[in-house]
């Protein structure tokens, strides 16, 4: 056994990285100097065991408590921007066992429900989460995860889609931890049990509770804000959730999509098989923004219709699947002379009148797109989840989500847009005169390519700053039809003085940019107040930028609302 | 010979277009009212004569004075927007053989050159202006010309383009009443005595006087903001004209546009005559925008550098020519395999160190364009005039004017950008902090498409309004990438109520629209002002909007500036 003080260990020049917490101290620690067994006796702090283990006992459920920063360290490593080059490296042989056994179903245990899970969301009830068939009980541990509150966002709920985004958390000593919490099973076969048949929304999944909903019946939700910037793909139980209907309940085996041009023989029917194995599988990146993103500021102004979306109702995947021009060509139509006006796409999910969800757009848009859309079946390289239209969705890159039909089964080749409520009377612009006592939808024209816009993702408006001197906001920027980001102007004092932001565009061409810039930029702090607004605006390969205000745009829908994002904060000094 | 008086005419229930004003009344005019001849005898206001003209001498010269109202009838139902469809029809070969006799040099008359007749545009020294090689005298004329001052926007130079523009001017009568004023015959010959051979300018050509430059060496010049909505393709000598260098002396016979891969033989070299019978001919209609068109908004705000537009440097024609892709194949390059990033472009205009204009455009861009970027020979079906590039412009639909090279000569495909001044360190844009003691060039992208704009050509700023209830507002909308104008949002009071305004987009496609949007919106005045602020504002297909404040979008060079269009007027109210 041997001990060593990790602040000495510092002082002798270790690889520290600049020890000046108990925090960024405990990244140092390397796989040699860990030793074999690389646990470490957190119940000791700043000292190091090679040999003990901080828990005492096996069997799942908190008996003892631990001094509960430790896992907190070992996790706030993996959270850290500089830091992580300097995690150290646990065996793949390792890892990987840790990764098999984590979360697996234990005997002995008693068995939950996912609703039973979800009534332990707080520290009176005591805090449950849930990690692949594992129930955990964590709540000891919350007030020290090194993350700060976001691990509440997994409170009641699974914290798998989490730790797929931060991968880090993926590592042995961290899924060996978090067996010690272990209080018992799940089995998606209960859950099954408790579907309320009458109820048209009853079949519909069960989402993630981090996600906040816009509606419930449908369910239409976002993720919080400062999750979608910590990764470049949306996981996709975070990806925000556009339902008008119930989710259908689609068996792939009977399953076909039809295509056809409309008033003519000929077409195909093809099944899931059909596209999985007939066809080149080819994957585009794109940014689905719904056009009513952002809605809530509009509302401020004057009430709109509209779900109250915030700032996320906007994610990116990776979509994969079979393109357009593959699938139209195998049908028999050439899409470059094919005598049609649109290509309408039509969905399973149904309304009680037995109507579907259907959406077009102009042929020049497919034909420009035609190697670009997709008729997906894998998100994210997994199957399509229900709620984003297992087992198909038309993916066409750089257009409003509206258009992008879920649950897709047919695909039509017309002279007409269309007939549908949402194609018709629903996501079209108008100008802030036109309300609803005076409004005629067929005046005006569908939205098809989104304008730029941009968001503030962190911080949070209200928030108080943590440094008086300067502040790292992040966000999102993205823009329709393919155009990238050129630059992001920040401003923390209002909008006097701008900053451009470090993009992250993930090496798209400004001019097929599907998919979003991430950036952030950390600006000076005006000195003599204590509060200050902070704003972003982007501008777009066109060099089209975002409208001043959302006066200037209002429109009865709430839809378009990209004006300049702004985000009131305090800042932290008591000489202001 | 038969008269009638019109005004009894109009009350019998002829076919008046609302006699309301002998301006009006005018217009109903048929020719089988006006018999075979066709005449009008404008000295007996009202009457219509068969057989008797209204003039009574036959060599040039003002001799006599008309009753000056009567041509300013005739020209006025040219001028009328709802009117035309009732003008009477002149025989062809009467037309024809007047057209053919007007402004041909005429023996015995005294010969001018255009200096001298620019020395004539006021009253006080007589109002001339010339017509193919006539030179005519019409100070007395000029009072009662139903299109009220826009005539002396001949005065001092020549009519033609302006007759082109409102081709109704183009009748035998007016042919015939044009030709009672002849003073004198104008050569351009004796012009060319004038140039000076030392000034690296004096080879310029002639532009129209209706110009209004913003700089003269080199020149560049907008026409007046009220001519552009006359005419969806803007007559080729009041189109604006971008100038960075003297305008190159080119002979066509010995001139050739040479293609290559840059670092890599092959390639070709074609001469005019090679372009004009080895490849089909093609045509496209576009809007060319200088990136500094209404730059003097912003130098409103604080100063920057770039020559000071109003918002007419901004025209449209018809260019014809050959695709960049047939050029390239032709010369072995195939566009969509080459391996290259960058098209360049390089002109015949010189500084003084010998360096040519020159620009590029990303390979993205050229080849989704491949088969609409035209090496034009033909602006508007003519040889293109030497200010807009003769004999070669390459024309690039959507994008800014400082890339669509004149004089074009090579045409060049490269791994890099242009590293032309114009291209690196020009034409780009920046947010508001930065001026030119901070600025990066190498930072921002070159402007490459331009965002949604839009301007009120009509009423102009300051102007005192003829109706004190409605105000008709006349203007154009435009936006980079091929992006079609979905609408135009006008309001005559700040803002604070906006109409939506009549679209001429020449049907084009909204996902091809190349060329501009004339619109027109006739608005209620608001009731107890004296002045008010009209505003115009545009909508493109992918719904951008224009920024609502040029504060938010100001930049050190001026460009980009497509704020909410604002114009200030007066209302005619006494009760105000």
């Amino acid at each position: 056994m041997s001990f060593l003080h990790v602040s000495k260990f510092c002082q002798q020049g270790g690889r520290c990285f600049q020890p000046t917490s108990r925090n960024t101290c405990i990244r140092i620690l390397s796989p040699a100097f860990l030793g074999s067994a690389s646990y470490v006796d957190w119940r000791q702090p700043w000292l190091v065991d090679n040999n003990r283990r901080w828990y005492s006992h096996e069997n799942g459920g908190y008996q003892k408590k631990p001094s509960l920063w430790k896992w907190g360290l070992g996790l706030v490593g993996s959270l850290g921007v500089v830091g992580s080059a300097l995690y150290w490296k646990i065996s793949h042989q390792k890892l990987h066992a840790a990764e098999v056994e984590a979360g697996v179903l234990k005997t002995g245990l008693p068995t939950y429900v996912r609703t039973d899970v979800a009534k332990h969301k707080t520290a009176e009830s005591r805090i449950w989460v849930t990690y692949r068939n594992g129930v955990y009980d964590i709540t000891d541990y919350v007030s020290e995860h090194p993350g700060g509150n976001k691990i509440l966002l997994g409170a009641g709920a699974a914290i798998d889609p989490f730790w797929e985004m931060y991968g880090v958390h993926k590592q042995a000593e961290i899924f060996a931890m978090l067996e010690k919490y272990r209080i018992g099973n799940i089995t998606e076969v209960e859950e099954k049990k408790e579907a309320d048949k009458k109820d048209p929304y009853g079949n519909d999944p069960k989402r993630h509770p981090a996600l906040k909903p816009a509606s419930e019946k449908p369910f239409n939700a976002e993720p919080p804000p400062s999750l979608l910037i910590h990764s470049y793909l949306t996981p996709n139980d975070l990806f925000f959730i556009r339902n008008h209907l119930p989710v259908p309940v689609i068996d792939p085996k009977t399953f076909s999509l039809q295509v056809a041009v409309e008033k003519e023989n000929g077409g195909a029917k093809l099944s899931l098989d059909d596209l999985k194995s007939k066809f080149p599988k080819k994957s585009v990146t794109t940014t689905i923004q719904c056009s009513g993103n952002r809605r809530s500021e509009m509302i401020k102004i004057k009430s709109v219709k509209g779900l109250n979306w915030g700032i996320a109702a906007i994610s990116t995947a990776e979509w994969s699947g079979v393109t357009l021009d593959a699938i139209l060509k195998h049908s028999g139509i050439d899409i470059d002379k094919v005598d049609c006006k649109h290509v309408q796409f039509e969905g399973m999910d149904k309304g009680p009148d037995g109507a579907t969800y259907g959406a077009s757009i102009p042929i020049e848009i497919a034909r420009s797109l035609k190697n670009e859309i997709i008729v997906a079946y894998k998100m994210n390289g997994k199957d399509i989840p229900r709620d984003h239209g297992y087992p198909l969705r038309i993916i066409i890159p750089g257009i409003v989500g509206a258009r992008q039909v879920k649950w897709l089964n047919k695909i039509v080749l017309s002279k007409e847009e269309s007939s549908s409520h949402w194609q018709q009377r629903d996501y079209k612009g108008f100008n802030s005169s036109i309300d609803w006592h005076n409004v005629d939808f067929s005046k005006a024209q569908a939205i098809q390519e989104l304008p730029i816009v941009s968001a503030i993702c962190e911080p949070a408006e209200g928030e108080m700053l943590e440094d008086a001197e300067e502040v790292t906001i992040k966000g999102y920027a993205w823009s329709g039809g393919g155009r990238g980001i050129y630059r992001v102007d920040v401003s923390a004092d209002g909008g006097k003085t701008w900053h451009e932001a470090d993009l992250n565009s993930n090496n798209q061409s400004p001019y097929k940019a599907w998919a979003w810039t991430l950036w952030e930029a950390t600006v000076p702090l005006p000195k003599s107040s204590k509060n200050t607004q902070l704003i972003c605006k982007a501008i777009d390969s066109s060099y089209n930028c975002q409208p001043d205000s959302v006066e200037g745009i209002w429109n009865l829908r709430g839809v378009l609302s990209n004006a300049w994002h702004r985000v009131s904060v305090t800042i932290p000094n008591d000489q202001r």
